[in-house]
């Protein structure tokens, strides 16, 4: 098998291989750029160093491991992987949610395997389950926290009630967010995953873009402090809900309580509930990055190619991913849930009866005012939650109260999770 | 495939085969006794209903489905059709805790597979995810709530400070225990699976019976009033923990944070925890027991048998669970912990100076003393807990003192785990 991407992970996954020394799972090859200054003494004297992924595609190597992450040069190199008649076992979210339907069908037409157990929960074993324990339920929800960095952040504010840019900050100098965060806070990272698991869980195929995602960004201290009173906290979940031909489908943070198991996920672990018409609800739970978790996941998958790696083992598996037994569902965001919006106003008489005037107008019942005293009147930050309604109904009263000339910023507003 | 025994898990089995209606999972043969009394008007008309398992092994069905527990004639259903080449899928503790690597050679050599996902933990998929998103680890501990029956009466025990044979009572009118619970009660149950877990998960061969067995009896309403002045509460944890060739194993009522993961499980929810060297911890809940979740498990495992229903791909697992990689370990209690002691005595001065010499002359290091007022001075409960030592050390003293004439009741002794 060659390797090609030797960054942590790939560290890693070369480590444990060179550990385990297996012999169904013998590195044949390491593909890097600048592949000299990658050289470790510890790899096998046999095993070949290349920066050129041509020498791997002409090698007789029958598993490629794919570790360099991104779109490109990674699909190219995926694809001319499995049209070589070469499995695949790639750790590669971006490349899964945007082509894992099509290039699932090239490794079944090419009479080889693509895994991708690692590409979702680092080494937590969600998709695996997805693939075996829980194939036999027909799942109709799946709900996760899939972004360690953001729940770092997330959970550090809550501790340490420190502002957003602070927890930032710290994520950034411990290693646990990039200097350029937007693909995790922005919710793109966990959007792809949530897609990887809705087409491996629901069946169902789904562009990661097709999913809203809400930045978690404008969530302060403060909001903490209002959530505690409703014995809640915030967490970014990611979540998705077949219903008849509809997949809802929202990535983004959220209230949940406290006493609930997404409540009580600390620091950059990862958690995964699924919901399944016969077996009912199921957690996983465990660490969901880091080289060494996620080489294991990897290491799983190669185990698993190798053992079953036959052409007449493959028909079957071809078989249970054919096309025909996804869907394409209409994706939507319209959940239905209480909400929590959050003001930051210029105080004045007379605000609360005018968001009261909108709200009411639109059918929407508030369910709570909650402002906690000692904030400056000139930026104060104050709570209304709404009884249970659809986001579409919400919609256009949020974009008229934010409009008001007494409102600093747009309303922060997240869905309560029960 | 043909299902045999058509008891609640049975019928759970074949109402979603049913339901899924998939051409790789066509029922052929309902096997029971007394079969004509089983009879479902929703099974379809071409399944062939028997008494007679001889109907079953003589036909050309290639998977059996063993849903009647117990040894016998479980064990000689399931090897007269692995002899036959038949596939098995077994929900099965008792018989793969015993037998469980002797048969999975039996059908290595015949060319067919036995796979028992449903065995432990019902619909939580912690066997599936050992065999595949885990087994890229090396895992040295496993630790559960295995057992359904004993959550529910130390989880009601602990919300209504019943007396224990209240909340029996209440388990057996509500169907969450038997009539003679003591498989449960007394850690037959939780033991069968810790041995299967040993042996998918640390590769270790363990007979059940060497595994000690401590019973949740003893544990009453008072219990939790202690445990919970230490942050604690008391579940019934299962555990094994791998180290050289050694296999600590235990299972018993045991105090457990509160806060942590195992103090959180109600009812009669299972939970597992795995730990592993490169992984680190994994956490798994769900529905450990139940027609339907158990029955998800099973068809979890027929979807995997007829997906890899050929030679050359058995020549692969059976390579995978080839004898020698299984070690037989040293099975040993004698974990090292802090414990929670509680001596029922008639009261009088002394006591705890005698408890205390000892303690002291075996060289145990008292953590604290507990004593609640109010209880009457004929059987007055307290509490002494120790710092870490090892369950050898322990026992002498243990017998010394519990043969004091004051004690009315040997005492209680519990493992703290942290």
């Amino acid at each position: 098998m060659a390797l090609v991407g030797f960054g942590t992970v790939g560290r890693s996954v070369a480590r444990i291989l060179c550990d385990r020394s297996d012999e169904r799972l013998r590195l044949t090859h390491i593909c890097n750029r600048n592949v000299e200054k990658k050289k470790q003494p510890w790899i096998p004297d046999d095993v070949i160093w290349t920066d050129d992924f041509q020498t791997v595609l002409n090698s007789d190597t029958k598993i490629v491991i794919e570790l360099i992450g991104g779109l490109h040069p990674a699909e190219d190199f995926v694809r001319g992987a499995l049209i070589a008649g070469k499995s695949v076992v790639t750790a590669n979210k971006q490349l899964i949610a945007r082509h894992g339907l099509d290039l699932l069908q090239l490794a079944g037409k090419n009479g080889c395997r693509l895994e991708f157990g690692a590409s979702v929960a680092g080494g937590v074993p969600v998709l695996p389950a997805l693939r075996t324990g829980l194939c036999g339920d027909r799942l109709h929800g799946i709900a996760g926290i899939l972004n360690g960095t953001c729940n770092y952040i997330l959970s550090r504010i809550e501790t340490a009630r420190i502002p957003f840019s602070e927890a930032l900050e710290e994520a950034q100098a411990r290693g646990y967010a990039e200097a350029d965060a937007s693909e995790d806070l922005d919710g793109g990272d966990a959007r792809a995953k949530l897609a990887i698991l809705a087409l491996a869980g629901l069946q169902t195929r789904v562009s990661p873009e097709s999913i809203r995602a809400r930045t978690i960004r404008a969530v302060d201290a403060v909001d903490f402090d209002y959530a505690a009173e409703l014995g809640c906290t915030i967490r970014q979940i990611s979540r998705a809900d077949l219903k008849d031909s509809t997949l809802l489908a929202d990535v983004g943070p959220s209230l949940v309580l406290t006493s609930s198991p997404f409540g009580r996920v600390q620091k950059n672990l990862n958690l995964v509930l699924t919901s399944g018409k016969y077996g009912g609800d199921m957690a996983f739970l465990g660490a969901g990055a880091g080289g060494d978790p996620t080489a294991v996941a990897v290491v799983s998958d190669l185990l698993f190619v190798a053992e079953n790696f036959s052409r007449n083992a493959l028909s079957g598996s071809a078989r249970a991913h054919s096309p025909q037994t996804f869907l394409q569902p209409q994706i939507s965001c319209d959940f239905e849930t209480p909400w929590y919006l959050r003001f930051l106003v210029r105080d004045r008489p007379g605000i609360i009866a005018r968001l009261a005037e909108i709200l009411s107008a639109h059918e929407l019942n508030i369910d709570a005012v909650l402002q906690k005293p000692g904030f400056d009147k000139d930026a104060l930050p104050f709570v209304i939650t709404l009884e249970s309604c659809r986001d579409s109904q919400l919609h256009p009263a949020l974009e008229k109260m934010s409009a008001l000339d007494f409102c600093i910023k747009p309303c922060l507003c997240l869905p309560i999770l029960r």
